[in-house]
């Protein structure tokens, strides 16, 4: 009997939740990118990539068909072919959470671990090649590096690895957010960003003086107020929590509020509750599976 | 009644295990530091740090009061008093695992959550404080920034952050080690380094065109017979591999052998079996008790 090998790898990739950020475009995607600061979550995206004759080129989000830009980008950037990807998230897409970003880096790490060995790249290579994908997208500008990264990052230079430059926040504390819906990122970051990015470097200028989460939650909050980007639902729950004592601010861009410690359930809300994720993006298993035999996932190789 | 606060963090730093290195010294130890390639592991250092009247000074580990001249040195930089470390580590010392990074790190970073605000400093500052400090006291080029980054590091400049640069391998695989003894770190890196640079710098080039986990292995055991630096018992325990079909390296610096998959028991041996170690230093948590009230470590502030 003939078997055919089909190669598959699981990646996990942290949500990210922008406080605030100021815009730097380029004429090369490597080079544009964001300064700010964010929070990566142990909420994230989980994909499952295979490669192989066995199965139908395709994209599920959450079981279903999606067609993402920046996915569609970086497979092409990476020249493999064969390539299926079954991704789940408990995060809501178009919310400020970095689903996009995360799909187009974790498919990055998940076709390079299947790939064939003479076309293995380095992480640097990956995330770059996933970075400049979603700015050409226009879905994203810091996203990608900071989920990369993982922690509580400070993008204090714009772009991909070896051009950007991160820094961090050493605070790991527990992150509570609600979501009410979609902001679109591509409008904002199409129109005039000018108010945004005085905001934003003003805002990474205090922080980096003192980088506390605390501080980290006042820019943020700030932030959302002077770069005018707060939705009126945004602006009523962080009314309501202030009014309890706490701080919150608005994820840079979605209809979504985020607060540290126990600020959003103490105001009375009934937030997902999850915490700072420690590392960045990374391969949970990867194995090979014979179409003639058994499948076993578990068996990590060490020839990739 | 009147209380006091203290305040500690618990910090975890990955074990790092380098396969194969260059040494690179200048006058100052920020732009010194190795190039090279290893691999952090999940079997590594857990440090409670305190600060407060209620605890004396004093540094243990797994019980035993121990002196690091880099901890004091990274101490005396960050210039925080009252400092109290309680260090847990399975890892053997002076074996080839970094143990002595790992104590700097977790210290700084320790250090640097219980401190008053106003001296808190970003993750860089902190990386670049504990690699300074290691670089002299002489007991390690490249360990320090290789826990900070976690994963599968490979060093491409030599450095502190913002100086020096990292990549990664994407693989995580399963790590099997044997180790049986030391090797002096200071004794090496004071003598003559050429040879071992220049097979050093040959392996980071081959591996940085195809950075795989398997290619890592083979460019690990050429270097330690290339440097001249494999004991006897590493020689001997190697070729037991060997014969098994497997690959397996010494430990840099350190009278150890490791191996990816089972490469260690297959071949009849006993090893330690630990994991790649996604992510690098991080806090694991953080919280105030008062002297006259409940301890409640806990509970995660975001006031840091």
């Amino acid at each position: 009997m003939t078997t055919t090998a089909t190669r598959e790898a699981e990646v996990f990739v942290p949500g990210h939740i922008t406080g605030f950020f100021s815009a730097h475009h380029t004429d090369d995607p490597a080079t544009t990118g964001s300064r700010g600061a964010g929070l990566t979550i142990t909420t994230g995206v989980k994909l499952e990539v295979c490669r192989g004759p066995t199965v139908s080129p395709g994209i599920t989000l959450n079981g279903k068909s999606i067609s993402i830009d920046a996915v569609d980008n970086v497979i092409d950037r990476l020249d493999i072919d064969d390539i299926n990807v079954n991704a789940q998230t408990a995060l809501p897409l178009g919310a400020g959470f970095g689903v996009s970003g995360a799909m187009t880096l974790g498919v990055a790490f998940g076709s390079n671990a299947v790939a064939d060995k003479t076309n293995t790249r380095a992480e640097s290579a990956l995330i770059t090649a996933a970075h400049c994908a979603e700015v050409r997208a226009g879905t994203g500008l810091g996203d990608v590096v900071a989920q990369a990264r993982g922690g509580f990052p400070i993008r204090v230079e714009p772009g991909a690895p070896h051009v950007g430059q991160l820094d961090g926040i050493t605070a790991t504390p527990r992150v509570e957010y609600c979501s009410f819906g979609t902001v679109s990122t591509e409008s904002v970051l199409n129109a005039d960003t000018n108010t945004l990015t005085t905001a934003g470097e003003q805002a990474l200028e205090t922080l980096q003086s003192t980088p506390t989460a605390a501080q980290f939650m006042t820019l943020a909050h700030q932030f959302g107020v002077e770069a005018e980007l707060m939705t009126p639902k945004a602006q009523e729950v962080i009314a309501d929590v202030q009014t309890a004592g706490g701080t919150a601010a608005m994820a840079m861009l979605g209809n979504t509020v985020f607060a540290l410690g126990n600020d959003l359930s103490a105001a009375g809300y009934d937030p997902v509750v999850c915490q700072t994720h420690s590392g960045g993006v990374s391969i949970q298993q990867q194995g090979n599976y014979q179409t003639g035999g058994q499948h076993n996932p578990r068996t990590i190789e060490h020839s990739s």
